[in-house]
């Protein structure tokens, strides 16, 4: 089998995460910055919130590259691998929670990062996020 | 005069100059990366069009941050400068035609930068994006 | 809504920054590097006083850069978060203390990050420099 | 011989040459960034006044890096060489106009860097500097 089929997020699509996302961090009050990118880690689509912090741009990006690439939520890593692994990746990769793979027909097809409240209000607009576009969060 | 008065482009802002870039990008069937900071050079918005090329991301993302520096549209420097400033800047410098400063009410609220396409054609989907927000390439 | 007021700090403003932060630094006797970026972390004004230590012209930076980014001191973030965070912001983000934002009339318009010396006397040298512009580290 | 004597330029010295540059800047209506550097190219003072561009915070730099460590002003170098040297160094040589060696009693105490003018502007603004703590941009 020389070849398999994939599907691929289009940028329509990833704009539906945005909104949906921004909409979820409206309803919550919390400004947020929102990356999406695709399934081999390059960015699909981004926007800061106004009231974001900017140094969240970076790492909403990383919480997006990491799910992305392990195709699991960011934050079940053991956390005494969390810090070597973060470094030996050049500081892409990262366990703090806000990171969600985004799986549709069980294909990833990519990832939404979230950065600038905290975990658990980062996790919560990017699930807003996927439920625009009825993904999940894991494979099946 | 310790402060000065401002203006700052919303998200929402933002969003809608992505909208009008990515249209005429339609209209004239050329798949974009379409990047838009705020006046500090700070990253708002961004989408990659499906098909666009993927290491034109960062080439908008240049040419928006210049854009927004010198607040003049990219490709007017003196083409025996523009090699050195672009290396004594960090590579963010680019004389690279396609981005545009965003003008409001004569104040300078950030830049777009579109990359994919031809010079020509990045210009003019930059300039979608500025007249969905009724905004000016220039001061006044 | 496609933009929003806002004010800027002035360079003779950063530059009021830096002389109350020196005197504060000279009164108590501690070297220090003194850096005031803007509201979007772009770099406005720095100092570097005789004695201080080399190394903490970019510590002085980066605590700066994350209470400009954050609106609020660096110190108190949950320390089993910080590490993780400074690795995913690319190493911009720090908990240090020494960073103060900088609010004139409840706006945000940069921060002040110090140092060189203990925590304790960054943050003195850093409010020093605050209470020469009659500026605020709260928004209220 | 084990050792030799040296001289160094104060803060005090440095924040000098910032106020001779800014005046000589607001006299010919151009803004600009201002960088001040030791002998080892550390940085010493900086200043970016209202209006600059914020790319040229770096280049400025650049400038000021190459002055001290070259000990002579910028924009002399071969022109076949330019470029390739300034990538050999990290992008942090360059023959950008604009940076002066600041020479006092034949010592190199440092150099001053300013960008976001026209080459013959940054090196008036440059001279500015030195002009106010009676230096000179050549050994004798």
């Amino acid at each position: 089998m020389t070849t398999k089929p994939a599907l691929k997020l289009t940028h329509e699509g990833a704009l539906k995460v945005l909104s949906g996302a921004i909409a979820k961090a409206q309803e919550i009050g919390v400004p947020q910055n929102i990356t999406v990118v695709d399934d081999g880690g390059n960015l699909l689509a981004f926007v800061r919130m106004d009231g974001a912090k900017f140094l969240s741009i970076e790492t909403s990006k990383s919480k997006a590259l990491s799910a992305a690439s392990h195709r699991v939520p960011t934050g079940g890593m053991n956390p005494s691998m969390e810090i070597k692994l973060a470094i030996a990746s050049g500081g892409r990769l990262t366990n703090a929670e806000g990171g969600l793979p985004i799986f549709i027909d069980s294909h990833c097809v990519g990832a939404i990062g979230v950065g600038s409240g905290t975990g658990a209000q980062d996790v919560e607009v990017a699930r807003g996020g996927l439920a625009a576009i009825d993904a999940r969060e894991t494979a099946s």
